[in-house]
């Protein structure tokens, strides 16, 4: 089984780098993926707050742009402290976990990533656009802001204990495909279909493009195609493209 | 119920007792003492690093010796990275929390307290000898050293997850849209998508059909479509059929 791999985009700080990586380690955790990290990378503080993690922080990649640091992946869930999205689904983390250990069961070489945004505004509707699924920590409702780093440390606490019992884990009823196609590969499909929709005249005016966009998006994140459905899909495009009315 | 008690003991950083009030809070806990803290009470960077935790911080309460701290409480639970006496029951956090919780069943006044030791040597033998058990957190066997906040958190976390365990029944999460297309409006859909499709050639052979359409049938059966993504879909199919090469 292959651990998720966490991505923190545009952090604003070293220490809160450092601790996230101690943070994850404590959990068995060891991929990081940084993307445009505030003050570059590598970065003292954040050797200095990770505390010996130092697997962590050595093998720590960092990106320019969220499409390149998921091309790689399966699944990708991003941490949201209110989930504000009515397109795209929204799991507690438990749930969230139990897909991705189910996933993992179907096969074993699926990858899922983590995304955590930065500290004071976390993540832009354009990155959430990106994700399969929402993932909340559910806290006290009153007060629930948590630091980045203890986000962190408790996807880490839930992905071990939740593991370690796979007997126990809920499981989601929702049907998964035996063989999700890359990031990648699904991102250049939505990115083919935008062009083919543009040239189509779909989008009405400018401004509704965007969310257009963003609805389409979450339509395929939601149905996590197979590789085999998305060569289908793109035999749809171009099937429906050579219609002679 | 009445909630654990959080006991700080020497703790060096008011940065991190600061982060202890944000996490408890975190986790809806409000009651935190303190014993002996180095550099002193109040403490301005405590109150800079609980962000809005005023609640917490404004009601700590500090002691000089721990018999003082804990003199009206029941059960008395000292957290260890690694358990280290022969003489004391050592509990994972679940364990522990368990008990207490067994305990508050049979009486509604039985206040318990949760033992933390300094950020660099944790608790000392004469103060680990008071508690009725150890509490220890199940980490990467590895590098299993906790920062002081994480510990409290991951307490805190669980106390809230256990007890809500108790009183709830767990509920199916599973997510959907806000408001599912009708079956016969996602089958409308399909049964036009398989006729522009016909007409544009995407079936290869007769044989082939059925498998095929089961297989897009699939796809956004999985996407459980909204009303308003499935009139998005139909306009993806005019605007891609409208397409001048």
């Amino acid at each position: 089984m292959q651990p998720p791999i966490i991505i923190l985009m545009n952090t604003q700080l070293g220490e809160n780098i450092g601790m996230c990586a101690r943070a994850m380690l404590n959990c068995g955790l060891d991929q990081l993926r940084l993307i445009n990290p505030r003050d570059g990378w590598p970065n003292k503080s954040a050797t200095a707050t990770a505390a010996d993690a130092d697997q962590v922080i050595d093998s720590t990649q960092c990106f320019n742009t969220l499409e390149e640091a998921i091309s790689d992946c399966h699944q990708l869930y991003a941490a949201t402290a209110r989930p504000r999205s009515r397109q795209i689904p929204a799991l507690p983390v438990f749930d969230a976990i139990g897909r991705i250990l189910a996933l993992s069961e179907t096969d074993n070489e699926q990858q899922s990533a983590i995304l955590f945004g930065p500290e004071a505004s976390g993540l832009d509707n354009e990155s959430l656009s990106r994700a399969d699924a929402l993932i909340h920590f559910p806290m006290n409702p009153k007060f629930n802001s948590l630091n980045l780093a203890q986000a962190v440390l408790l996807f880490g606490w839930e992905w071990m204990r939740l593991q370690s019992k796979t007997s126990n884990t809920q499981s989601d009823n929702r049907p998964l495909p035996d063989n999700p196609a890359s990031k990648n590969d699904l991102i250049a499909f939505l990115d083919r279909l935008e062009v083919e929709l543009d040239t189509g005249g779909f989008f009405l005016t400018p401004e509704l493009r965007p969310d257009a966009i963003r609805n389409l998006r979450a339509i395929f994140n939601r149905a996590t195609p197979s590789e085999q459905e998305l060569r289908m899909l793109h035999g749809v495009i171009t099937a429906l493209k050579t219609h002679r009315p």
